[in-house]
């Protein structure tokens, strides 16, 4: 089969590899759709895992297929699994845990300290045409919600995740920096749980429009004084910001500039290097910043409910579909280039024949 | 009667002024003890209450007397007060809510957008021989509390406060940067609550001394490397820490990069300027950084019933007590050259004779 490998800095290749094979306590998922993610980018662009590097909990070393954000077909199951079949749709929860470690002790798996994921650190990818995972994190996706959307389930998660450590809660006010994946996933995040109004700061007018489409109240800083105009439509400040843009101090000081007394801002996005931050506005004003990583497998089953309930939309934050032979072109490089303006969320599929371009 | 006035920029006076009358629903306190606080040096360095400026809840513009950590004998009691009696021995909660802002609605009367202080904002202050207040604002201290720790109360519900806000409990490890009043008391409420190891940052002797007799783990960081020792004494960081140092970036980054993943770090200093931190230390290992501002009764009430109850031993504090009138020269004047590295808690007294020197 096929498979989008890393070996190096900027270096992924349309490999030939083995198909994986069935082990104990697993399924095989013939892949549907993979979508391409911002940490993709990152890791094709500095290739942090060594390949001579093996994770503790995979014990993999070589190169790595990509690919973490999947759905797909269930199309053998271990003779040790119950309650998943041939045939059901599933998305995959990519990030393993080791159990052991003080984190997972505390409940925390998604910070234990071995982390490891599919499409990262070994086990195969999301770019390639079939995955064996283990059947507890395979997800069956209920009647209703497709492949396609199936494929949002994980970046959806990491959303969930963050405004689940925000605190927000049914009439929360909201600022999100940023209306890339991540923060559309958050601005539909909030709405689903009930938040009264969520302020959305973007500069790309095509990620500013689907903002406006989830419900988001859309604000270009370079038209108008953010932190102003925060401060008068939420009664002197938002309960919780989110940094997803990483952009750096104007962001993140956006982002706490914003916050109530008492509010929280979250940082869900990378940054490279320092930024500087006024610890007086923490101390008189009782304000949080704290960090979400990844997600938990609550995080993934309380995402598919909330779509399936009707809750959340996503489906328009696909921009594109592309074929897998196509995903390093067409996918991770454009989106390097240009492609960050206009796309939000493209989708990989192994079925889709290439392109000719 | 006597008071400490400040009348601008390193102008703090002792006054003649008029006794304070009982008003509805007060109480008046015969001061037996003041503590000197970081914050009585910063507004006498910096006078930042302009003097015309009328605080909503207290509506005084003039010179403003200095001391909100006060003790003091009750010597009447106005007719519709009940619960506490003349003769009565109270500590004050000097800070006040206006109750209906949105801070107050939500039950946060500390980050009250008007809060004022006794001491600070009007209604007097502990630098005088008597203070009118609030019957529900004077805590009767129990029998076999001094009146000497009872002006203790307040900067220990300062560091209770904050060790509330960073969910630290029975069995947590914590790090304490900076054994000055705030850190030491930071120190005695972990133990009080239950901490199993609280590691304590300090550079001067005669403080590190006492962090020792309060069971501090205590670390001099021109020494040792702090973080390096954190992290092999608490199985890779700790839950908690705090600045109390204020100092700036090495103070702050050393209190963040210390945290365990998932760990709080709480600011209860001021600082002066901007601060670098790292996103990513919060963004892969969700960790926290909230502020601590003040207190509320209820940490008021608390900190005496740990005291009452014997977790918590604070009279080791009190390093110095001289009288009233030599409060500024012998108090503010000699912490802000160099009392700091000596002194932990001068306590002022209106009955002590004034020193000759």
């Amino acid at each position: 089969m096929h498979a989008i490998r890393l070996h190096g800095v900027e270096d992924a290749r349309f490999d030939d590899v083995v198909e994986p094979e069935l082990r104990q306590g697993t399924v095989k998922v013939k892949v549907a759709w993979a979508g391409i993610c911002g940490s993709d980018l990152s890791l094709y662009q500095h290739a942090p895992v060594p390949l001579d590097y093996a994770n503790p909990i995979m014990g993999e070393i070589g190169p790595k297929t990509l690919g973490h954000e999947f759905s797909g077909t269930v199309t053998e199951v271990a003779a040790d699994v119950n309650g998943i079949e041939v045939g059901d749709l599933v998305a995959v929860q990519p990030n393993f845990a080791d159990g052991t470690c003080p984190a997972c002790v505390r409940g925390e798996p998604n910070l234990c300290r071995n982390f490891a994921f599919i499409g990262i650190h070994g086990w195969g990818g999301g770019f390639s045409d079939y995955v064996v995972v283990p059947a507890d994190h395979a997800f069956v996706l209920p009647e209703g919600i497709s492949l396609e959307v199936g494929a949002l389930v994980e970046s959806l998660s990491v959303a969930w995740h963050a405004v689940k450590k925000s605190g927000a809660t049914v009439g929360s006010t909201a600022l999100v920096v940023g209306a890339g994946p991540i923060g559309l996933g958050l601005l539909l995040c909030l709405k689903a749980i009930g938040a009264e109004q969520v302020i959305v700061s973007e500069l790309s007018s095509s990620r500013k429009e689907l903002a406006r489409t989830f419900g988001g109240d859309v604000v270009d800083p370079r038209e108008v004084d953010l932190e102003a105009y925060v401060r008068s439509v939420s009664a002197g400040g938002v309960d919780v910001s989110f940094d997803a843009s990483g952009v750096g101090k104007p962001t993140l000081q956006a982002a706490l500039n914003s916050l109530r007394p008492g509010g929280t801002s979250v940082i869900v996005a990378e940054f490279h290097g320092e930024v500087p931050i006024d610890p007086n506005l923490f101390l008189l004003g009782e304000r949080a910043l704290v960090g979400s990583f990844a997600y938990t497998a609550e995080d993934f089953s309380e995402v598919i409910a909330a779509i399936a309930d009707g809750r959340m939309s996503p489906a328009p934050l696909i921009t594109s579909k592309i074929a897998l032979a196509d995903s390093v072109e067409r996918g991770i490089e454009h989106l390097l280039r240009e492609g960050r303006s206009t796309e939000v969320k493209i989708l990989v599929s192994p079925a889709l024949l290439r392109t000719e371009h």
